[in-house]
């Protein structure tokens, strides 16, 4: 990765900071970050240890993982991930990564070919979400593939870390059919902002910057010999779109979302009224030796 | 302070490194914390700062203190605060200073003159230790000052963290009389390592170090008008005299021990027999304006 690409982060993350509460906060952090991304760079250190390492510092602090996103060291790996794809000459056309965040339970119900995330009391606008996984040549469904999604409520809280939704609420694992099919009900999530006076929120504000993350739905997506897509799309429209505080929101991660009124549409899903509808697909690479993992290890919640 | 200076502490750091057990553990490290002196060094970041930002990160954990002992910080913070004083032309044969450590309490007895630091039942070498506070000319007394004691027991561990001794068991401050004398009774602790397999002892191991401190007693020394002297004085004949993991060891804070049998001192003490007696005083500077605090706010426990 050179040195050019680190230094475009750095000046992409900068230039979130606003009127800054704190210069000298601002200046020191900054320089701190630089340093720990050359580092990263120079080492040669892989997810899996930068999640180790962060593990060690934070003890699994959902803070920790927050602060990581707000100063842009999950983006950074996900950039260094991309670059050793593509020098090892993998298939650039396939679906963009993004970040995890701290917020994945593993443990969630499975089901085939289609789920509902939530049950008819959940409040929020109704969404199907549909389409197909494919092998990276872009044609070839994938069978059997697991797609793990999980996505905030109305009111952007997550089910586990947030004690007043039921276990697993909008957390669930599709597996597609013999077409490489996948579909899910659930309600269209809204976005949220880092625990008020939480770690994160104090850092990011003394440094002049929000910590709001747009709409957005989570996915792990893997199938057997193919490397595992940590990916997420976003609710076009969105205030935050392209003012994520993690630097999350990717070209080809803004799936259109249609408004579907039709009655015949409404039956097909059996649903009771006028719906969102988000056609998406997820391609895979094929794994290849040599190349860092994609399944990263971090310490996550497990139900 | 000078890039030599910074330099010469870290090869001296270094040089503690035995057969590493993770050579890219200790690469990296290394690098991490040479950056983080350097940018303390280039931000002149003050020890306040220093203990604001890692209770920010570790939210007071114990381990992060032991982290920060270890891996030099708390040393570096010493050199660069002589350096400070030196700079604005204090005296320099004053008593050095050292670190605190993360294991003082507020809150504990103050006596006149004198203090014992435990019951009867204490179990150790008998110990007395006294001696004069003076002011920077190293004749004045300082009478009323206040000089804040605590230290191990035999076990190497401290009351408060160690819930099984007596509260402020081994901590008292002891107000000098009207010569500036302080005297007390206690044991003479001995020297103690970081918990085995936390936080601070995983990563020594990594970079082939070991955790242990030699016997030592903490002081804090505080009089009106002058800096707040916190510092340390060593046990003589510790195997770890001069191998502290924590770097705190210094010329001028290792008296001499001496054995006393003589039943007019042991009656003088009103002992039961031989004990050590260690003679030390104290000599602080006068404050002065335009110098960095010597009195740090960091986190610390009060019982």
């Amino acid at each position: 990765m050179s040195k050019q690409l680190i230094d475009d982060l750095i000046t992409k993350i900068e230039s979130t900071e606003g009127p800054v509460a704190d210069e000298r906060i601002k200046a020191i952090a900054n320089r701190i970050v630089k340093d720990l991304f050359y580092t990263i760079e120079e080492f040669d250190i892989t997810p899996s240890e930068f999640w180790t390492a962060l593990n060690f510092l934070g003890a699994g602090s959902k803070e920790f993982g927050l602060i990581a996103a707000g100063l842009g060291f999950e983006r950074l790996l996900d950039v260094r991930m991309d670059e050793a794809e593509a020098k090892a000459g993998l298939n650039p056309n396939v679906t963009p990564r993004t970040i995890e965040g701290p917020l994945y339970v593993a443990g969630a119900p499975e089901s085939q070919g289609f789920a509902r995330l939530c049950g008819d009391e959940e409040v929020g606008d109704p969404l199907i979400m549909e389409g197909q996984v494919f092998d990276e040549d872009g044609i070839t469904p994938l069978k059997n593939a697991l797609v793990e999604v999980w996505h905030a409520n109305h009111l952007g809280n997550y089910s586990y870390f947030d004690p007043s939704q039921e276990a697993f609420n909008l957390r669930r694992g599709i597996r597609t059919d013999e077409n490489g099919r996948y579909c899910f009900q659930s309600v269209v999530p809204v976005g949220y902002s880092v625990p008020p006076n939480g770690a994160t929120d104090t850092i990011l504000k003394k440094m002049g910057r929000h910590g709001n993350r747009p709409a957005h739905i989570h996915f792990f997506v893997t199938a057997d010999d193919h490397r595992k897509l940590t990916t997420q799309i976003n609710i076009d429209g969105d205030p935050y779109l392209w003012d994520d505080f993690a630097f999350a929101t990717r070209e080809g991660l803004v799936p259109v979302l249609t408004k579907v009124g039709d009655p015949a549409e409404i039956a097909k899903y059996k649903l009771k009224g006028e719906f969102s509808h988000i056609v998406f697909d997820f391609t895979l690479h094929a794994e290849k030796a040599n190349l860092p993992g994609a399944d990263v290890t971090r310490a996550r919640a497990a139900a």
